[in-house]
């Protein structure tokens, strides 16, 4: 049974508060149809998404769930949360499928949902790692890492998708039994355990919006709570890397794995909107505030930490060991997406953007089909890969650990669903893209070439109500000519809008409490973040500082890295070296001849050969 | 059967390099016997050996090897290395005999003794852990982290010392029917494999020392030679962590886990000089200047990078984030000091001051049985400890991974044997300290109270050729009034010698290619260097900006933390803070009222109540 996505009743969206301020706009309604991410779009749906499920049967994935499907003999293969990719490559199909309906891809999902469901125990139970390593006796004995609830999470969250996108109910019916044997499972007269993992919150929190089935709610919310009572240290375990130190509605900041970190606390934000948990959602913005203040990169980057693939201290903030795990950026995603909707405060939106469009979109290569899951600020030349995530290496194809490339290519493809709400009584513009919005009755087309120029042109089929962000960056924007505060939403009601945001270079500095960072500066342009590549400079990068009285120039090359605006400035390298024992009374400086310096958008860098990068650039 | 320790006479040395170009003056001959380090050492036989022998009954070591000795039953406890620990006991217990002859604690190792001994298959097989785990068919079946041939190595090592300055014999059997065994196992024909942590090529070496037996040398060699040939990565695994990616010879830096790193050259180091192998000591010289100059912190701490224990990439000296792992400063010991011996160069000897002054010293609190796994350079206030190694903790009587207490205890109880040398017709001092030297049938008697004082009065029996390192921060130093070069060793041939050595205050900074300390500057007087903590400042560690102008002024306060000379000068606390997203095109200075900055020690730091610490302040 195949089912046009256009008789699709449920809101197509990634999560579809009910109860926030504001509520999404679903993909469908709200459409990417050319500029920046259209052809983004293109590739994660041609190339990304078919090449993802031969990596997952190259890897094993798909082979352990036929085994435990009953297809054929065999061990499994690969990590304890293989099915996850499995379920994120399924949610990334299905909103592929919603964005372009394409009966290969649908072929392809229904396929693959017949494994699931065949792998599905009885009683709703499904792992197929643990039910092929440890029996039915080996369920939830070590939930601390077996990831058997992240599995879980991810099937419901593309269950939700696939529902929602194609009609297709056989996925869903497989998170229903799934999710009610959770809620038959864990609980306070039940057992009392937390997955080391969270998705499981957002998950079913996801599921109760699409079935209206409270105990789903119930139970993430139990979830939710049980967290920072000692579960994790009854099992032997060290509390901070699984977020279980403190009770999220205590906690005054985010630590531990930076993953896990902000998909609990996305999930916790849903708990809060659905429920109605205004302590709740406080807690939310302070953790928010503060990680945002002091734990995230100048790119949206989070996690400060190789070991533990941790958020660290306060201000510790290295640019060249920087994890900033392309998850963490959808994770912080998620989290940023659920706070704008409940509180409708710009800032999230704002953060959502700079997350986007560098600490998210540097994990993809232009190609579409190479990742990196560790996304640092800085790449020394000759820097040696000692590690299979090593940015060293350059992008790579899969992972051992291959959490990121299904989790980018589910949120490309979902991208639509984050651009607007509607509440207030009127539409909210959050991303500029070239695109259409429909939304209570009226459709917005708009026009742009951002984040290239600041213009955006938005027509409406009949005077509209329209907010419009004015991102934080863009002191000096214009709405149909008159001045609008940065930093806000700007309503406007028209039928013709012409919002024009400042597109001048920021030469920003860090506080300096980033220690990490002292005497240097950072180029931005509109909610793009700079990055200055060996490729493009005649001195040496790890060498080079730059003079920060000099004018940057921007222009745009049509040719370049798919078609970017470059930005030049002038430095001067380094020629003060010493050899031998670096720490000496005397401080060597830059001297050089002045030299061009070209920076270009980081999320672009190493899409050419690998070579010495830095966001950060001394001053000469 | 008791040996009267003057009556051993094989050198009583840690490292008795036959053919090096100054052979080492050993413990007995070179006596420690007041001034800086003499309570230092009281304090370790008195209080931490013996606490190291009930934390090892504590923590399971010393009952796996009665178990594997067929006392009682039971399973293997702790990690696959913990006979090692062990061993490491057992050595800090014999130079310490070797020290300070004492009866319990003869009685003590020789109690031990007997259990090792006991315990040791008779082929001469011994690994307690592997024995009670996988049995004989599970020798060697995956060296790469079995850790058999690095706790047969510390075996070597502890029986080497025992004999040494005991006389005792016993485990120097046990070592030899073992080493018989891996010559009979290992080499071309035989099993080709090497041991995923080094130690066991300084061990042979040191045994072929003790006993002349050529096949042991000849092993070692073959050890060391086997590395960088694939062997590590057939087995599955990256090489870098392993030093496993290049041979020794063909090796241009230190890379990987810095332990195995620094053990495996100073051990390569033994093999060169025992051997004439020109080549070999040329690439040791290559990779320890490379290391010295772009891997290596102020403090002499080694390993940038908690992630693989690693060191990182050139320059990359993150002070908050530093490993500095005190085993690491303890290799760098062993293997500086292999340098020196083989080369007569002073620059060796400067950085194993450096090393043991800072890096090493500390790694163990004042009272002597408190450590810290992990050496930073930076704490911030309200660091949160996520790892038992964290420092955040302070410092712990004990870790799960015990292998820096009981070296900290074998280095402070061989600490004599690394004072002077003999050769070129003179005796070489190297270290300054309170003591006797005895060499070439002259006794030089050493009045200093180094470092707090630059004065070295040296009284020989008779006029006597002396070289007298003259450490390269020692611009202006004088012998019996006479200028003499610093960075080198002055000769000078008298039987009263009076040593100046200036103690100016250095304020240093970094090569502006170490990027974390950009813009900050460090105290040094002699060979300490200093730290800031919260306990002793006015404002805020976190936000201290030095003076780069004023002046420093020096003193020493008997009452400060057993003593030492505390310098003060002045700073500024930044008040520019802003609130929120950190990254601005404006940058807050230092811009608070002036206040005092006092810096003691790095090595005494977190004695007091834990708080913020930092060596490198900005610059206001």
């Amino acid at each position: 049974m195949s089912t046009s996505p256009d008789a699709v009743t449920s809101s197509r969206s990634p999560a579809a508060a009910s109860k926030g301020r504001w509520q999404p706009v679903g993909l469908g309604q709200a459409r990417i149809t050319g500029g920046f991410w259209a052809p983004r779009q293109v590739r994660n749906g041609e190339s990304a998404i078919p090449s993802g499920q031969d990596q997952l049967e190259t890897a094993g994935n798909l082979q352990n769930l036929r085994l435990a499907a009953g297809i054929g003999d065999g061990e499994a293969i690969g990590p304890v949360f293989a099915d996850s990719d499995v379920y994120k490559w399924l949610e990334a199909a299905a909103w592929e499928y919603g964005r372009n309906p394409n009966e290969d891809l649908l072929k392809r999902q229904r396929e693959l949902t017949a494994v699931v469901a065949a792998a599905q125990r009885e009683d709703g139970y499904l792992d197929s790692v643990v039910q092929l390593r440890y029996g039915d006796e080996g369920r939830y004995q070590q939930l601390v890492w077996s990831h058997e609830h992240y599995c879980a999470g991810h099937l419901i969250q593309a269950a939700v998708a696939q529902v929602r996108c194609t009609g297709d109910r056989e996925l869903l019916d497989v998170a229903i039994k799934l999710a009610d044997h959770l809620v038959a499972t864990f609980g306070d007269d039940k057992t009392v355990d937390v997955d080391g993992h969270p998705v499981i919150e957002m998950a079913l929190v996801e599921l109760y919006r699409e079935t209206g089935t409270p105990s789903y709610l119930g139970l993430a919310k139990w979830f939710v709570e049980a967290r920072g009572h000692g579960i994790i240290k009854e099992h032997g375990h060290e509390p901070t890397y699984f977020s279980d130190r403190l009770p999220v509605r205590e906690a005054t900041t985010v630590e531990g794995h930076s993953v896990r970190a902000v998909y609990l606390a996305a999930g916790a934000a849903d708990v809060a909107i659905e429920t109605g948990d205004t302590e709740l959602l406080d807690a939310l913005k302070r953790q928010f505030d503060h990680m945002w203040s002091t734990k995230t990169y100048i790119t949206g980057g989070l996690g400060a930490r190789w070991e533990g693939e941790a958020f660290g201290d306060e201000y510790e903030l290295p640019p060249d060991r920087a994890y900033a795990e392309t998850c963490a950026a959808i994770g912080g995603i998620q989290w940023a997406w659920r706070m704008l909707l409940a509180t409708g405060e710009a800032s999230y939106a704002d953060a959502l953007e700079r997350m986007l469009y560098n600490g998210f979109l540097a994990g993809v290569s232009l190609n579409g089909t190479e990742y990196f899951y560790v996304n640092p600020l800085q790449l020394r030349g000759g820097a040696h890969p000692d590690n299979g995530r090593s940015p060293a290496h350059g992008r790579r194809g899969w992972f051992d650990c291959a959490c990121c490339p299904p989790n980018i290519m589910r949120t490309l493809a979902s991208l639509d669903g984050y651009l607007a709400s509607s509440g207030d009584g009127a539409i909210q513009l959050h991303q500029y893209v070239a695109g259409v919005v429909r939304a209570g009755g009226v459709e917005l087309q708009i026009q742009t070439n951002y984040p290239w120029d600041g213009a955006v042109r938005i027509t409406a089929d009949e005077p509209a109500a329209v907010d419009l962000r004015i991102p934080a960056w863009a002191e000096g924007a214009t709405v149909n000519g008159k001045p609008v505060e940065a930093g806000t939403y700007a309503r406007v009601e028209a039928a013709e809008i012409d919002l024009q945001l400042p597109m001048a270079t920021r030469v920003v500095a860090a506080d300096p409490r980033v220690d990490a960072v002292r005497g240097c500066v950072a180029l931005e342009r509109g909610p793009l973040v700079y990055a200055v590549e060996q490729a493009d400079q005649q001195a040496n990068v790890d060498d080079l500082h730059l003079l920060p009285e000099a004018a940057v120039a921007a222009s745009h090359d049509d040719g370049l890295l798919d078609g970017v605006t470059v930005l030049t400035t002038r430095g001067r390298p380094g020629t003060g070296h010493r050899e031998g024992w670096p720490f000496t009374p005397s401080s060597a400086d830059a001297t050089g001849d002045e030299v061009d310096v070209v920076a270009v958008p980081y999320y672009a860098w190493a899409n050419r050969e690998m070579g010495a990068m830095r966001v950060w650039l001394p001053r000469a």
